[in-house]
């Protein structure tokens, strides 16, 4: 793929909310490395306005770091600023109403995704090393592959979310953008105070057949090379599979599922955290967002019930079928990046969003930790391949990315 | 122990902050069961005062049932009230400075612990016949173990925390106080969204030593009983152990250090998602809340790091050493419920916090979900005895409570 080298200004990027420079606190692992952090993190000192600024304007400025953020600054890193997201993280798109639409370098008529928009394109611009995000239902997995760079969700509750807005608690986590595989496994092993391996030993790499089935044909293609490689490179252990050989429910091989028990929870959570101040403060809202708290407002809460059974009848499922060592192979997204402007304002009637929203669902559902990596494009326009391991094994997903970076990457 | 039959009045109880009548909303297990809500978790059409007026005056009405209490009344049980809770929840005291001491009925001259001081007071005081609350550092199982009930904390990320004001994010749980364990195993598969098991195998029930040599000796002397009847019906499976036996290290076999690994994340956490609005609203609290407060404010952040790494490994020691039917066994708190007004305005100089802190971060470190079962006393006054399983084996344990429940409570 096509590795743009050009150099962009902060302005160009329209990644940023504000700049500033966070000296580090300490010395460590990430010495020597300038990120940025979503604004929807708390930073200390700065208002967060979580991409909207009716919230900004009723919360006051934050008197300390969120935890992620101090742990980042006491390994050696330095912030240089706080980025762009889609409004209260309710989006994949990346175009927000109020601050615009990051860019993205690898196509710059597309969106970035979203919501962690503004961090996605921060890295991918080589404004920063590495930058972070929040991903409840795929927030930074979708922008990393949409900007060709390599994004992590890591298992759910490993690292801190205090001093981060929550959105969907059962599904919020802090994810990780950068540049390379090495820059990644250093951030991720600070955020989850683990060491990354040197050599790892796969198991099986589950190529998940409902994941690709439900992708353009031109993104199954583009990623039929790498998992070539990843053959090569296995020692023959990719192996094709479908999701009924995890359940024989009938429904668990259908993503559709996935994907609705994913959001009845998602919705009921977020309408739950933020239904008050939404209702209280009666923001401005740019018209997808506004369509979207509208469907959580309006959700069927009688749903609640069936909706957590099932996914936790997915996540023991998933658990069981799973060895320490194995992974799942997915695309990140069903498709490349959408052009900008292309996406409506009902994420109902369009058929974007419930493809990529079926894909993420896998890993909130499994609660498994993510990576998606840059090894694709479709005529220059980037799409990742995912790896998923299981829950809390995110040290040897890291391990495995580095494997696959150095011996992958130099063939593409 | 005496199992007092007396009745009690809402108001002897002193255990609400309001009581009103919520319908069920749907039909299931728990048809017929009233319940009662921990005032730090959202119902909707009330404020939530998280025990401190200022919260209250500062935050809008809740437009929304916490995802929890949806759950409940899908389930079919009927919420009565909001129970008085220790302010934001910090504290195990259970003396509200602003809405007085919930009733501790087994001895009304002590606390009833907190910070589910009033779920804990509404159980024991058979208002309700379960009630919720929140356990981030022992605020469901002290006040359980105080008051002579059944009280659970989950598996960390199990239980939907939307719609509960966060506090420790790490930590956070919601847990679940009952009259009885059927009536526990019920409610806790409700929100878990389990089957509880009808019969166990146990593996090894691992009596933790260093957890017993912290308590008082009436403590052990009575725990002795229940720990024999145990070792009977478990087919002398019933083995003491030593935290050594987890890790090598030889600070993991001081409970100080799980303890300061704790409290430095918890805190780190707390000034994280409490600090701006204690310093922009400047609230009133009680001696006790304002000093807890000032130690989060004055955190050496720089410790944060070292917590961190130092909690994800004895995380991963617990969880290579407990098998999926395995179980700790410790004191649910180091002593019987402190007399009123015993405990000074300063946590940090009085022996009851440290050494109750240290045996409930035993759980919280180890993400693991913790029973205390009523089964002894000191003089007629309750403490319970806790049994913990390996992360995500809840239903497990809840199988486990029951058996010794139906075994063991008809023989003392």
């Amino acid at each position: 793929m096509t590795a743009s080298n050009k150099k962009y200004t902060i302005e160009e990027s329209n990644a940023f909310i504000e700049t500033f420079n966070i000296n580090p606190k300490g010395s460590g692992a990430l010495n020597g490395l300038r990120f940025a952090v979503k604004d929807i993190i708390d930073i200390e000192g700065y208002q967060t306005s979580c991409g909207n600024p009716y919230w900004r304007d009723s919360h006051p400025v934050a008197v300390a770091n969120a935890v992620c953020v101090d742990q980042l600054l006491y390994a050696g890193g330095q912030c240089i600023g706080k980025t762009v997201t889609d409004e209260l993280a309710f989006s994949l798109d990346g175009e927000n109403f109020f601050y615009g639409t990051p860019l993205n370098p690898k196509s710059p008529e597309r969106v970035p995704g979203g919501s962690s928009s503004g961090s996605a394109s921060a890295v991918a611009c080589g404004l920063v090393d590495f930058a972070i995000g929040t991903d409840t239902g795929g927030s930074v997995r979708v922008p990393a592959s949409n900007c060709g760079i390599f994004g992590m969700r890591p298992s759910h509750g490993f690292i801190s979310v205090a001093g981060v807005n929550p959105f969907a608690p059962t599904f919020d986590t802090v994810g990780v953008f950068a540049r390379s595989s090495d820059i990644l496994a250093k951030v991720a092993s600070v955020l989850l105070a683990c060491d990354v391996p040197s050599t790892v030993e796969v198991g099986t790499v589950h190529v998940v057949k409902e994941a690709f089935a439900i992708a353009d044909l031109e993104v199954v293609g583009a990623l039929s090379a790498p998992i070539e490689q990843l053959r090569r490179i296995s020692g023959d252990k990719v192996k094709e599979m479908s999701l009924l050989e995890i359940n024989s429910d009938a429904q668990l091989s259908d993503l559709q599922t996935w994907l609705n028990t994913h959001s009845t929870i998602q919705w009921a959570e977020i309408w739950s955290c933020l239904g008050s101040w939404v209702e209280y403060v009666k923001p401005e809202f740019g018209p997808r967002i506004k369509r979207n708290f509208e469907l959580t407002k309006n959700l069927d809460r009688g749903k609640i019930l069936e909706a957590i059974r099932r996914r936790e009848v997915y996540f023991r499922s998933l658990k069981s079928f799973l060895r320490n060592n194995d992974l799942l192979c997915i695309p990140t997204a069903p498709s490349v990046a959408p052009l900008k402007g292309s996406l409506g304002s009902d994420r109902t009637t369009c058929t974007y969003y419930p493809r990529a929203l079926s894909l993420t669902s896998i890993a909130g559902i499994g609660r498994l930790p993510q990576v998606t990596l840059p090894l694709a494009d479709v005529n220059c326009v980037p799409i990742g391949l995912s790896l998923l391991a299981s829950h809390g094994h995110d040290a040897f997903l890291l391990g495995v990315v580095q494997m696959i970076a150095s011996q992958v990457l130099q063939h593409i």
